[in-house]
């Protein structure tokens, strides 16, 4: 495939199995969920949150050179933040306080699903383990959160009277952070996958992305939307 | 705890989530599936058995002792054959024959749902990760499932016109090898946990496979019983 045809194919991937094509993520922004679904959700994706700047520090372990290593440090510093400015993880944090969960309790992740927690080991596994090139492919998922971001702030804002811009804080600076991961990343992969084998590679790593993206949702859907198993030992609303 | 109270928590963590207690199973056995839903079961359930073995012979690798080996090689070769009988895996895919389903799709993982993938994936990188005494530990869901394999033949063969004695002959030799298994590893959990935190550990561990035993379950339910959400890509009966 030429670059631009590689491109499209990563490109299809996301019009294909992108989350945002769950009913989970449909019935989240048009306001058809309850306080205590919403709660499920966040308190679930904390676990994502939290575990990626630590997928982030597995690669930067293995990134050979000092530019590559400076782009992925900056991504960790988005995550965690600087000291003075809060990062990912802590704005996550504020949307669960928001929306009136406490804090230890998230964080304990004894309410976690345990789907929510193999999918996300699954991705800390396929990036401490795959080729560089995979790992950097598997962010690519980036290349489709713009729209999603867009339409859950929006939607979130208008259907819910629990949340608020503050709440919601965690969303804004991805609108800014998320473009930039995907220019450096999406440039590297094009440049680095020359052959077919590590085209189809880079391909089978975003649908694995995407995979997990969607697995979490399942798993939340399963649980609280419909038939309601919630598994044993994790969060009931 | 006593060895004796050990035990017991042990057991009650059986009694408190092992997979014996979802809805699915009890549909499953109860004759209430589809010929397409017991085949989604059967393709799932091979990644699961496809995976025994090699979880055994990652753990196998860490064992100190000749006698810790040997025993972990007898597993292996429960699951893997010795070239004249067939092993567990061998007979899995005699199931799946037996349901209409193509062995290479089987093999190729190509309908597999992701949420089984990933739960499966867990055991595998939690055998290979934490102390011998939690990968044994974790095996000893075994003490719960005699119960289960006598309910799950007896069910379906009464319940099913599509499966026989041949199709499930998977199960048979199971009711002699799991509890020779729980010996050992039961023996061994209570001897080695000899403070308070390793016996939580194994507790913890216990916990875990029952989590992920659920969650493949769980997976099933969602995508082939209620709401019949197929995840992009898999299989579709």
């Amino acid at each position: 495939m030429s670059p631009d045809e590689f491109e499209a194919a990563l490109r299809g991937i996301g019009a294909e199995r992108y989350h945002i094509l769950h009913p989970f993520h449909h019935l989240l922004h048009n306001g058809k969920l309850s306080k205590g679904q919403v709660q499920a959700w966040a308190l679930n994706r904390y676990y994502y949150q939290a575990n990626i700047p630590a997928k982030d520090a597995s690669l930067l372990a293995r990134l050979p050179t000092t530019a590559l290593r400076r782009e992925w440090r900056r991504r960790i510093e988005d995550h965690d933040g600087d000291g003075t400015q809060p990062g990912g993880v802590e704005r996550w944090l504020a949307l669960t306080d928001g929306l009136g969960l406490d804090r230890d309790y998230v964080t304990s992740l004894r309410g976690l699903l345990p789907g929510t927690r193999f999918a996300v080991d699954a991705y800390v596994h396929f990036v401490r383990e795959r080729s560089v090139l995979e790992a950097i492919a598997s962010s690519l998922t980036e290349m489709f959160s713009t729209n999603i971001i867009q339409q859950r702030v929006a939607g979130m804002l208008r259907n819910y009277d629990f949340v608020s811009e503050a709440t919601l804080a965690y969303f804004n600076p991805r609108l800014t952070q998320a473009p930039q991961d995907v220019d450096f990343a999406l440039a590297y992969v094009k440049q680095h996958a020359d052959t077919r084998e590590k085209q189809e590679q880079c391909l089978a790593a975003l649908r694995f992305k995407c995979d997990l993206l969607w697995a979490q949702l399942d798993a939340l859907h399963l649980a609280y939307v419909e038939p309601r198993l919630v598994p044993p030992g994790a969060f009931r609303p």
